[in-house]
C-alpha cells in the first residue's frame, strides 16, 4: 500500500534554482510548452513557456538525439541540458539541450501568433479563441494582476477582522427588486440568480460584525457597453459598528493601498510586462455628488441636465477634473440622490433627498458603490412602504433587523472593472477570462 | 474637501489591547451586541458579543446614568467603563460600566435562546432562522473553521505556483453531460448553470500551467440526503506537467497538512469552542478501488454486489477499515472504474476498465474526486465517440487540446463536506450558511 506524505520530488529543476548561481554550467531539467522556434540552421532556439515566464533552450543539431524538425510549436516537452550564461537570452541564461522528451503534440498548428509580444488581433477574435489567445505572455499577465487584486482584498480584510462568507447564488428573489434578474426554475419553483450578496452580507453583520465575499454576481442588463458584463466577480464587504459611511471609504482606501503594495512586491514581473504605472492610492479626495456636478459644469462649460443623475460622461469629467486639479487617480463621490439608490440605503438626516453613500471613480469610471444601510427595523419598513414595494419574499431579511442590527454599511467592487482601469484597457471584456454579454455565452 | 488616507481612528478599544496588561484599571470603550443579561438586583452582568468573542460588562445601578431596565438582549451598544480583573469572567476581566450609548434596539425579543452554549433546536428551525441562530457562539464558529479551510487552500496553492481564476457560472452547456443541470434562459438562448469549472480549469492549464478556483457549483440532483446540496462551494485545482495522478494526491495531502497547521495557529479559539480534534493528515494511505472493496468485504463479511460501483455504505466501511487498521482519518481510493468517471478521465493503460483517478474519503465520506485527464486531442475525440457523445457545444474545449495541452489532472473538494467531516456533523446543511436543497430556496 502506498502512503502519501505530501511530498513529491520533481525531476524538473525549480525555477528559482534554474536562475540561481548554483545552476550555472550544471545539468538541469525544464518542462514547458514550445512557445516559439527560431531555426538558424546548425542551431535552433527553442523558447519554452512556463508559468514563471519564458526560457530559452538551444538545440545544436549534432549534440542531441533529436532533430529540430521533430519539434513544433505548442508541443509540451521535458528538456534536459546544461545551463549556460547567455546575455542575449531572457534572464541572461539558456539551456543547451542534451535530451528532449516530448510530452504531448498538437494536432494542428496554432491559429494565431501567440509568440508575438503584442497580440495583434481584434478583441472579438481573442475572445473566440480565448484559451489559445491567453497563451500570449502579455494577455495572461493581465490575469495575474487580477489575481493580485482579489488576493489583496481578502488578505487586507482578514487582517481587519472580517470573516469570509459564501452565500447562495440561487434564491427566491433578488436584492435590488425585480428588474435585471436572470430567472430559472428550481425544482418547479420560480427562482433567480443573485444580483449581489447584499441581503446575505447584511444579515451576516449581525453574526460576524464584519464579512466579505468574493464571488460571481449576475445582471440581466440589456445594455452592451464597453464597461458592462452580465456576469462578473464582485468583491463585497459589509461592516458593523461603523462611525459613519466615511469609515467604509477609509477601509476601501486601505485596501487599495495594500493592493498596490502587493502588486509591487509580488507581481513586479507582470507590471513590467504590461508597463503598468500604478495609481496613487495614498490620498483619495471625497466630493459631494452635487458639488462634483457643479465643479465639472463650471470648468468644462457643461450644462447640468439633471440634478439627481450622473451621466457616464460626467463621471469621466469628474475623473478628469480631479486628475487635473489634484493629480488624483481615484475620487470618492458621496451623497448620491436617494432616488438613485436602493431602498436599504440610509438617507442623510440633514437632507433626505440624498443618502449616506458613495461611488468610487477610478480614472473616471465607477468601480465601487457603497454606503451606510438602514439598520432600524421600523425605519426599513417605512422606507419599503414609502417606495411602494412589497415585503413579500423579504421576511427573513426583515426579521434580522427586527431582532437587532448594529449600524453598518459596505460596498461592492467590480473586479473586472478595477483590473480594466488599472491596466488602462478600453473594454472590460479584456479583463474577464470568459466574458458573458448579450451575445456571448461561449466559450 | 475631505481627503481619505486609509486611516480611521476608532474610539473603541482594540480587542488585544483590552485583554493586554496596559488596559487594566484603565478606561476602555467596547461596542457589541447584548448577548445576555443577568440581573442580580444591585448589579447586572451584561455580556457583549463581538466578532472576537464574548466580553463581560457590569452595571452597578448607582454608578451609571442608565438603568438595567433600559437594556435588553439584542440591543447594540457602545459601552464605556473601567477594565477590572475578574477571575470568573471570560478572559479573566470585565468592564465596570460608567456610560452606555445605545446604538440600536430590536423591535421584538429573540425567537430563540442564542445565548445558550449549545443551541438546542432542530436543524430545520436553525435553518429557518439562520441569521439569528448563527449569533450563537458555537454555531458561528463552524464558519470560522470553514474560512480557515478555504483560506488554507488558496494560500497553499499560491505558494505552489497556482494562478487563481474566475470562470463563468452561466454557460451554453455543462461539463459532465446533460443530466443534473439547472437550465435558464439567457436573453432567449438556452443556458445552464455550471456543475463544475472542469472545462475552464483544464483550458487554463494550457495558459498558467497550474490554476485553482474557489466558487459555487450547481447540481440539479434530486436526492435529498444528509450529504448533498444543490449549490455548494467547490475548491478546484488543475495542474499541468504532472508525473502521474499520484502527484495530485500529494498536492492535496500537502494542502490538508497546511490547513491543519493554519487551524492550530489562527483558529485555536474556534477549535476549542467546538471541541474539534484535528485529524491526522501527515500520512494518508492510498488503496485501489477493487482492493478496497475486497478488504471491507472480507473484514466485515459483506458481499460485493457490483465490482464497478461503490455504495455509500462501502465508503463508510472503507473509512472504518483504515481507521481500525492504520488509525487513518483520510484514505485515497484510486483507480475508479472508467464507467463511473466522466469521458475526460484518463483510463489506466494497464487496464482500461479503470482510470488514473481517485476519491479522497474523510472519516468514510467522499470529499474529493480527482484524477489525471486525457490531454491528447485524438484520444479525447475517440473517447467521446466511444461513449456515443456529441462534440457539439464542446468545440472550444476540444480546440484547446487540438493546439496542444500538457499532461495534467486535478481535483474538486466540496468545502461544506470537508467542514462537516472536520466538525463531526451529521448533516452537510450544518456547515452551509444558507443551504439549497430540494425543498429549501430561502432564506
Amino acid at each position: 500500500m502506498e502512503i502519501l506524505d505530501g511530498r513529491w520530488e520533481k525531476e524538473v529543476t525549480d525555477w528559482d534554482t534554474l536562475l540561481g548561481d548554483s545552476a550555472l554550467n550544471q545539468t538541469a531539467v525544464i518542462d514547458g510548452a514550445i512557445h516559439s522556434i527560431r531555426n538558424m540552421g546548425d542551431v535552433a532556439f527553442v523558447i519554452l513557456r512556463r508559468r514563471e515566464g519564458l526560457f530559452q533552450t538551444v538545440l545544436e543539431n549534432e549534440k542531441a538525439d533529436i532533430s529540430i524538425h521533430d519539434l513544433k510549436e505548442a508541443m509540451t516537452v521535458r528538456v534536459t541540458g546544461i545551463v549556460t550564461e547567455e546575455e542575449r537570452a531572457p534572464h541572461g541564461r539558456e539551456l543547451r539541450i542534451t535530451g528532449i522528451e516530448i510530452l504531448s503534440s498538437p494536432a494542428e498548428p496554432l491559429p494565431m501568433a501567440i509568440d508575438k509580444w503584442k497580440l495583434n488581433t481584434s478583441l472579438e477574435a481573442k475572445l473566440n479563441l480565448r484559451p489559445i489567445a491567453l497563451r500570449n505572455i502579455q494577455e495572461r499577465s493581465k490575469f495575474k494582476i487580477q489575481e493580485a487584486l482579489v488576493r489583496a482584498f481578502r488578505d487586507y480584510l482578514y487582517a481587519h477582522g472580517f470573516t469570509e462568507i459564501h452565500t447562495p447564488k440561487i434564491g427566491a428573489r433578488g436584492a435590488e427588486g425585480g428588474a435585471n434578474l436572470f430567472k430559472l426554475s428550481y425544482f418547479h419553483k420560480p427562482a433567480v440568480l443573485a444580483q449581489s450578496p447584499q441581503f446575505y452580507k447584511q444579515m451576516m453583520v449581525g453574526v460576524f460584525d464584519r464579512v466579505f465575499e468574493t464571488g460571481p454576481v449576475f445582471r440581466a442588463e440589456k445594455h452592451n457597453t464597453k464597461r458592462h458584463l452580465n456576469e462578473y466577480t464582485s468583491l463585497d464587504f459589509e461592516m458593523g459598528y461603523i462611525d459613519g459611511f466615511e469609515e467604509i471609504m477609509a477601509m476601501e482606501t486601505g485596501f487599495l493601498q495594500y493592493a498596490m503594495e502587493l502588486l509591487k512586491k509580488d507581481y513586479a514581473k507582470e507590471l513590467e510586462i504590461l508597463k503598468v504605472k500604478l495609481p496613487d492610492a495614498s490620498r483619495i479626495p471625497a466630493v459631494r455628488f452635487d458639488e462634483a456636478k457643479q465643479l465639472v459644469s463650471k470648468k468644462y462649460d457643461r450644462k447640468i441636465r439633471n440634478l439627481f443623475d450622473l451621466e457616464p460622461e460626467e463621471e469621466a469629467l469628474i475623473g478628469q477634473y480631479f486628475k487635473e486639479e489634484y493629480n488624483a487617480d481615484f475620487v470618492f463621490v458621496t451623497h448620491y440622490p436617494s432616488k438613485k439608490r436602493p431602498f436599504y440605503a440610509m438617507d442623510d438626516p440633514a437632507d433626505e433627498r440624498f443618502t449616506l453613500s458613495f461611488d468610487l471613480l477610478f480614472h473616471g469610471l465607477e468601480i465601487t458603490t457603497g454606503g451606510q444601510r438602514i439598520h432600524d427595523y421600523n425605519a426599513l419598513k417605512a422606507k419599503i412602504a414609502a417606495r411602494g414595494m412589497e415585503e413579500e419574499g423579504m421576511e427573513q431579511y426583515l426579521d434580522t433587523f427586527k431582532h437587532g442590527m448594529p449600524p453598518h454599511g459596505g460596498l461592492g467592487i467590480g473586479l473586472e472593472r478595477l483590473t480594466m482601469q488599472l491596466l488602462g484597457e478600453e473594454n472590460v471584456r479584456e479583463t474577464c477570462l470568459f466574458p458573458r454579454d448579450l451575445n456571448r455565452l461561449e466559450p
